[in-house]
């Protein structure tokens, strides 16, 4: 190779590198919004004339009408989204594109872009996740009296209904929701106008373009203005606390969905088949959504390391900041509209799960909450009976709900010899009984279900 | 070895595997607190007797007090801190003992200790940066007019003064303070009642125990309320943004206290010397500081690992949360308290920070901005005009505040032409002109650097 | 507080935040086998004196006893072990101790100790994970036979073995093995005599400590001897990829310890109870296993923090290295042996499995596989009409295994005109004829199966 | 909406989500590859006819032949490369193509094509280290007299030379050569015909496959041929760890081309302007590769959660695995480039190398090491008389190496009367005696740095 073309390469390789334009284009909305309220305020303050701002808006607003309309070229040269704005700003109405960039940096610039285009996935995410809850009400309605084995350790615990299932996971996206929301007030301050670094000589109201694009303030200092990433991080975060959410409720609808559980069948649109075994079908959506965990805790991590040690103020290595959230972002909106048409199409089986309790002594506690609140026991004693009494069931390979009063009362001795005990003891190990018995605040009871459904119900109408 | 000593080698191991204690005795106040406060509610609802609750909470005490006074053996065999505390209250006050376990379970105990171990936590932490925070504001008071070379890119930006630079790591704090504030005020909800995971057939007043343990309300289910961590991951994701933000003082006070920087001295106590190299004073602790952010993420990515695709409700993985979230605490609690010191004791040469402002050409902008403000340029032709008088600076081997007013018109045909412009513009070219000339809201002049130190005075004092 | 508490409190914690010695005493023997090493060669070469030599060795002797026997009192103001030792040597023989540290720093010395401890924990972990292997072997010897659903998205595939299932973790841990040791060779070279960071003027003989130590060579940049932490993060990074493997085998031992899949029975010593529920056996043992991975990814990630874009050549941040590699090696150390154990110790159930291999249409890969080989289809059309098979037995609630010949024809009317059909069909649907079709290299059949576990016989013979 | 649109939105969208296409046709030519010798195999092993081969053969060439052309149509309905290829086979030599799939399953084929792209991968990465290294030992060669002060704690410690500093990245990048070979040694084992999860029943030989796709051999396990991710988890973490050291010299070269170190002028080609401050040079492109390890490290934990606790065989979570390969090698290997481009086109100021020496007291060591080799202090001793030489010379406003013999002589009591004490000490304070005297092996000497260089060229003549 000559050096010419060596030279040459070298630059092209060098633009692949350094050029942000192949993912910051992304941003050219938050851009333009920008750019319109930095002009508006720069004639308010006398700084353009009238002529000045009207021109630049119009201008503005064609190339946001070129891009829409994809007329708009976006070129590798001009390394970023400001850059190629501005130089198609300067085309369409000449010099006085260049008036706009006074009293701002790319560095203030790019941080309220960035800055906006967070804003606004907070917002949208916060109605995904409201969508997604009122899905979750409407199915929890229809499952208040569906028993379920309520598991800890996988294994069979005590019998609860599926709406209070179901109702664990809608706890956790209303805390997702609640972060969204909070992170989204806490960072409601306007970079715009903090320049390269160190603010402006020039007159400007940074309170006013704060409020043209919706911020409740400017922020405070215009050095951590630039270098803030912050608001990115906490979106990061955010989003990777919902996914890991996403990934439990997927591995159970995995579970449910097994040969051994078959508590559900997931649709045939979310399910696929193998190209090689004709009677499969695979739980592939749920299983991507539980996948989706690994990239989105990925992206997180890769913008703490390249914060890590900064030097003040603005670094190139922040450049690295965008790609991480546009993926994250993405997959997660993804993630949520999907599983809510999961959950939406998935059939439940209801007898399944019936089934299902009738194995584990779930009403092995029961038993033993009887000891205490009606015969007066310590709960450690009775805890040593009920152990009993699913020892005395399993000898007979039964559950410990069929078990008849004789055979409970001869798991024991000290049971054989309690005069107190009568017949009326089955009725805790009945599983509706049980199940419904468990009615302190917040417990599967389905009055207690109720209640939550009907908080869930006035939560969605309130937020 | 013969069979029964390999079975004890192996239940030696195991235990060591398996039990807790060894790091959740940190929690033995929490447990205890959980205990009076569960106790006295289930007086409250006729469950105990007077004299049973009264017999328990002497024990309790007791215990706390044995604790606080060494006087309290932790036994690997006891497992965790929960069956230490019973078996210890079942040898002092007997069989009464065992009723307190009446309507609650490991699992919403072990839920509860750790909520209110992080809700002590996430205060005294605030605390902690408030402390700080006053500590930049004595600082800050003092340095107004300490010009100091704002840098972007490591390189030589614009004459910033100190005060403005510390102010940006104040923004950056109180961030972390806020996050903090929120984190404990969505996490103020209380676990205890929740039983094994789905809520008890005794008649407990959640509401009551929630109350007397300072929480806002009982968790709204009783699933979530044992399988939730979400407020571990904030606590883990608050402290790693700080640990962030302490990376990147202490990058800077290691460049500040290099030879070529030489702005500060760390104090003879923060850095140490070498074993080998009789000169040196290294300056160890901002490097320590620096370092944590490792361990610190690592936490974070280690509770998020663990929590992906768990199943509900509880799992015996969750027992992993802990120790990452006490090693995260600990070392965070130290950083934050040696950063205080560090800043407090080393010394600052204004000297040098301000020849360090006559290199780099600081007012060139400045240069740009004047012709723009009062010589009609658009900012874009201004920009070029200002580079030729950097490269004219550059030839005479000078900054370009030294040029005279001969030498900077000589720059360029342009400026040389202009019969508008006269000497006046010289006073553009003074560092300290040049740094009180950006007067926008947060910008870094003298007087906005003091509007912000009294913006936070007042929240120091509201907060 | 007055000033003079307030700086010893102040010197205390600091002490707490930048004293090494809490950990890195774990060191000891490798700091005193580096030290007997060093003087052994600053003998050789004539810089200490046969006497002196001794007396060193001596005092080394004697503090390892010290240790060893408890009688070693390690103090916070020592700092590092390395200070800790060269004091109480001093201490014992005099001034002699102090020539010790001639041409040696600490930066060489604590790289030294750390990399002897890897290298043999890289040993000791390849023989744990040899132990494994012997453990699988055993094991699968025992189950060339036992029919088990092979899965693919937790969906019954193709019968499989046991044995040719658990050789797939065979495999997982053979290449766990190769990257301890591959690990091991690359990084065998020695940093003693690396000095502060250049190299020092002293005439020593590197290739002799080198030697002394078991390294192969020294390492060849001083400079990078001193600041080179690969070999930490292989070393995390490995147990990192074991503990994953881990993890998936947990998973699947807690799915099949499961009421619904029931393949297993975790010994009770590897399984826990409830406090609350008296029937449950909770295979805690396993999830801890399985979360494990949490606090390993954790420790990984903390180091490569810690490392990025740290400058030449030692900085302080370093000593963050030693505790995340202990804590990972100790947690692997303990998770290698008590799967080892669970596995020994557990129950399987092939009644239960084989049982499980009768839902999910099986042979419907086979049935298609046949109209290719025996009835010359192409596989697409064949796996259609398998399809059809598949419907055709779901409509008659059978599994694919348990149709007749005229069921099997009447399922679609392509087959049902073929003439060349023939009863022989039926053979390709017997559960163990279709696992011991699959005959090919690294196949599920009984014949492939025991292949696989001569070649580990063999492979556990020459490693 | 009404539904059918409704349909068609949710399986569009279901389509982007589930669909790999988009990435995976990267590996158009790995699975062309992949097919021509499955097909090859089936020929010689007489399952497909010579014609039928030929046929399949020539289809593929066209498909290849049309995708390099740009001739072939990505479609988001295909999901991913297979079907896309096989689909368009199909098209061209019609039912024969069907054929193709006997004894193969998508699982295999994903896995087979992945492995060769990352063998593909690891070979050209060691070329391109290579090619690093070797523009290092052009630079080397000329600088082992360049004296630079070496540093630890990023202060001044001793006189070294430029090449012996660079030499230490050498070492580090020589590391990662030998772990992407290790790496592809390791992984040299090929999963096509492990089929879905179990081998086939057809008669195939797999030697013949993994020998004609230049693999060792077959992977042993055919389940575990399909699950494995190992050789993904190696190349993300050598890739990492890679990316740590390209972070280290990265810092480097920032801190070098500030204005308070002033070592060396990044070319114009890798500095860019400011868009505000008209005399800035920012060194960008360091900074992007300092920051690159971000995105790097959290592809490599990415996978490492994906993969944490998912069952056997294949899990549809695992397609997650390419993207973040596909990131970290597309990044590397313009890092790799671009960094070589920077080194060969920087320039390095050997003045203001030099005159950072004499600043710190460089010598200090060299002044106690020449009191133990040539006045027999012991080290301790020396250490503390050089101690004190450097105050001395800080009283005096002088580096230690311009002390006159009588203000040394000064410095302390104990040299005033050391006789013995000679005006040859003078020698020892000399920068370049001093860097010379530092001759051990690996030392910096530049004998030592000439040795090293000559290695490297050894080395790289034989890899």
């Amino acid at each position: 190779m000559n050096e010419q073309i060596l030279k040459n390469t070298n630059a092209k390789l060098l633009d692949e590198f350094n050029a942000s334009i192949n993912f910051d284009k992304n941003l050219y909305s938050q851009d333009i919004k920008g750019s319109l309220a930095h002009s508006q305020m720069l004639f308010l303050q006398g700084i353009l004339s009238e002529d000045e701002k009207n021109k630049i808006h119009k201008g503005l607003e064609q190339i946001k009408k070129d891009i829409e309309n994809g007329n708009f070229e976006f070129k590798l040269e001009d390394e970023d989204i400001h850059m190629a704005i501005e130089r198609n700003l300067t085309k369409i109405i000449g010099e006085t594109a260049k008036k706009l960039h006074t009293a701002r940096s790319r560095n203030d610039q790019v941080a309220t872009d960035f800055k906006l285009y967070i804003k606004e996935k907070n917002i949208s995410l916060m109605a995904q996740i409201k969508k997604l809850l009122f899905t979750f009400e409407q199915i929890c309605k229809n499952h208040t009296e569906t028993l379920l084995p309520g598991m800890t350790h996988l294994q069979h615990a005590q019998p609860i209904n599926l709406a209070f299932h179901l109702l664990s996971y809608v706890n956790m996206f209303q805390r997702d929701f609640k972060r969204f929301e909070s992170s989204n007030q806490r960072n409601d301050t306007c970079p715009l106008g903090s320049a390269a670094l160190a603010g402006t000589a020039h007159n400007i109201d940074r309170f006013k373009t704060a409020s043209l694009l919706g911020f409740k303030t400017p922020c405070a200092n215009a050095q951590d203005g630039v270098s803030d990433r912050d608001f990115a991080l906490e979106i990061l975060f955010n989003i990777s606390t919902l996914s890991m959410h996403i990934s439990r409720i997927s591995e159970e609808l995995i579970l449910w969905s097994s040969y051994e559980f078959d508590f559900i069948k997931i649709s045939d649109e979310y399910a696929t088949t193998s190209s090689i075994m004709p009677q499969k079908k695979n739980p592939d959506v749920p299983e991507l959504l539980r996948g989706k965990s690994g990239r989105i805790y990925g992206n997180l991590f890769a913008l703490l390391t390249v914060m890590k040690s900064l030097p003040l103020a603005y670094n190139k290595d922040t450049q690295e900041d965008k790609e991480g959230v546009f993926d994250s972002v993405k997959n997660i909106e993804l993630c949520l509209s999907i599983l809510d048409e999961i959950l939406k199409t998935m059939q439940i089986s209801k007898e399944n799960m019936l089934k299902a309790c009738k194995k584990g002594h779930l009403c092995a506690t029961d038993f033993a909450d009887y000891l205490v609140q009606k015969q007066n026991f310590a709960f450690r004693d009775a805890y040593y009976l009920a152990k009993d009494a699913v020892a005395k069931a399993d000898s007979l390979n039964k559950d410990i709900s069929d078990l008849s009063f004789e055979e409970l009362k001869d798991s024991s001795p000290k049971l054989k010899s309690l005069a107190s005990l009568n017949k009326e003891v089955l009725t805790c190990l009945d599983l509706r009984n049980s199940m419904n018995s468990r009615d302190s605040y917040g417990g599967t009871s389905s009055k207690q279900s109720k209640i939550q459904i009907q908080e869930l119900k006035e939560w969605l109408e309130q937020n």
